[in-house]
Order: C-alpha cells, then structure tokens, then sequence
C-alpha cells in the first residue's frame, strides 16, 4: 500500500513569483525521488480549466462576488475529486499554485464574503482534502502589482485596487498567524536567490 | 415608480412540456399588456449559459454532485443578480424555466446532497430573489423520459435511471405540498389542450 503524498499549496498575491518557486519545489521534491504533480487553481483538471476560463474572462455584465465565489469553489470540488485526491491516494506529492486559502483571500477579505460562506462550501468542495503545508510568499501590493504589470498578462484580479490587495495580504497573514503548523511565511520581496535559500531551508524542514 | 414584476417559475422532470407551457404563459401575460423576460435554467445570461455548457457536457473525468451543484448555483447567481431581478424592479414578469427548486429535486433529492448545503446556497446566491408563482408540471418518469427521447437532445440529465427520476419527482410534489401558497401542481401527463385550460385557470387565479 502506497503512503499518502504531501499536498503543498502555494499562496501570496500577484507578483510574488509563485510560478517559479512552484518548480523550485518541484525540482527539489523530484531530485529526492519522488513524483510530483503540479497544478494550479482555479484549474487543474480540463473541467476545472473550463471553469477558469469563465471567473478570470472579462464580461460585459461584470462578475458579482457570489458567482465568483461559486465558480472558484465548483472549479475546486472537480480538481480535489479528479486530479488533487487520487495523486495523494497513489503517494505522489501534489503542488499547487493557489487552494482554498486563495477564496478566503480574495473572495472573503477582498470582496466582503461572510466566513459562514466560506467554511460551508470548503466543508463542500473538499471533501476532507487539506493542504499539508501551505507557504504564503508574502510582498506589499505595491511591489507585487509593479512585478505583475511588467509580466504583461493581467486579468480582472491584476486590475483591483491597492486596497483590495492589501486585505488580500492581510487574510493570508491572519491565516498563517493562526495555524503555523500548517503554514509558513516566506518574505518575497527579497532577491530569487535568498527566497530559495530560504525554501530550501523550510522544505528541508516540512518535507524531507 | 414600478410596482414589482411577478417571478414564475416552471418546473418538472424531463419531458413534462415546459417549453411550451413557457410560451403559452408568456402570452398570456403579453395579452394582459405585460412586459415578459422568457429565460432558463442553467443559463439566462452569458455567463451563466457558458457554464450552462460545462454543467450538461459530458466531461472524460465525470461531474461529480458537489460540482454540478455549485456550477448551478455559481450560473443562478449570475443570472438573479443580472436578468431577473434587474427585470423584475423595471416592473417586467419573468418566466423561467427551472429555478432553485430543480436544484432541491435533481442535485438533492436526486445525487444525495444534504439540505444543510442547499439552504446556504440558496441564501447565497439568491439574496431574497424568490419565486412569486413555481408551477409543477407532473408527469411519472416513464412518460417524461420516452418524451424526452422522442425529442431528440438528451443531456446528462436525461440519461439518469428512473429511481432518480422518481426521487426528482417526488421531491417536487413534496415541496409544493409543503408550500401551497407558492406552488401549484398541474398534472402533465394529459394532453396539451387539457393541460392549458387548467394552466389558463391557473393563471387567471394567480397572476391576473
């Protein structure tokens, strides 16, 4: 019988290079033998990428947050049922760019979802899935917006406001503050070569 | 100022004549001088008919409750925030066919998802948006079905086995049971003519 793998999950604003770091870990949960899923949200199986391409599409009739909220969550249900639980169950390691903290963050904090909400539809869409470790790379929106503009792809969340993203940082803080044993706190405002440092140090640490 | 439009809903398993029955009423209304918004469930506005897409394809990897649930409350959200209610306060009736109550029947009577998960989504994705008039139109699984294939389109949910067919239908009388103020039953399984003469009486009752 295989032994469950570790699901990581990856959490900051835009611009906290996510993307990179993710195959950091990657490389380095590899380069010890064992096999890794990457993945994303919303996203992450072809159900869910369809989803995705609804909540971060631009449209005319604008997209209010219960809807928002809702797709993130049904995108979520498909990828923890389809892709995320059945990689766990054969003992591979699963790293994700953005999870459930991501909707308490950004739908919570940022657009005034009540966290009633929010704990009946994670009790929902996860079905028991937990991350066992979730890194939150953490950088001030003014960095993060800057770093996102010059990447060139923005869409409807790269667009909210200053003060959007700064109840954004704070959720993601407030989160890790609460649980550490689930979380860690990387500074990402400081050079790639110090925030791997860093990572390397803490999945030494978590994961070894 | 506008005095509030009226919000009628239609439900009923497959096969019962709801779009039919959609027209008849609508002009009815239109002959009484209203104006009448005709729409749908899943969908009623881009958003929600896009997802509309994803709920009834047919996907490799499934579509699990969870999921279909919460796609059809995220495309219900989209469509109260953006066609019926902002139809309903310029004073228009709205005609819909399936709302919130095929969500009970299908995604709760039908796959077993809890009422504890449907009374959050409700208040969700509704805020306060209820129906006015919800007529069931009756018909046993076995007629519906054979309907519904003779039409020629059937989706995921035509496909279901006749238990869950008979749970959906149940679920629908239960409700109206329950409810006699806002639902009226309307045996279906007549023909047309008969089935409009009592739709007729219906609506003289209760919308003119």
């Amino acid at each position: 019988m295989n032994v469950r793998g570790r699901f990581v999950t990856l959490e900051g604003g835009e611009g906290a290079g996510k993307s990179t770091h993710l195959q950091y870990i990657a490389a380095w949960l590899e380069q010890r033998g064992r096999i890794v899923v990457q993945t994303r949200e919303p996203g992450g199986s072809p159900l869910a990428e369809a989803v995705r391409g609804i909540v971060l599409g631009d449209w005319a009739e604008g997209v209010n947050a219960q809807t928002e909220l809702l797709l993130m969550f049904a995108a979520r249900a498909a990828h923890v049922a389809y892709r995320i639980e059945p990689a766990l169950i054969r003992g591979e390691d699963v790293i994700c760019d953005r999870f459930v903290d991501a909707s308490w963050a950004y739908q919570g904090a940022g657009r005034g979802i009540e966290a009633e909400h929010l704990v009946a539809l994670e009790k929902l869409a996860l079905q028991g899935v937990r991350p066992d470790l979730t890194i939150v790379f953490d950088l001030s929106p003014e960095i993060g917006l800057a770093r996102a503009k010059n990447r060139g792809d923005a869409n409807r969340f790269e667009e909210e406001s200053m003060a959007f993203m700064s109840r954004v940082r704070a959720a993601y803080l407030e989160r890790a503050k609460a649980d550490p044993g689930r979380y860690a706190v990387i500074d990402a405002s400081r050079p790639l070569v110090d925030v791997q440092i860093e990572l390397a140090r803490l999945l030494e640490l978590r994961l070894a």
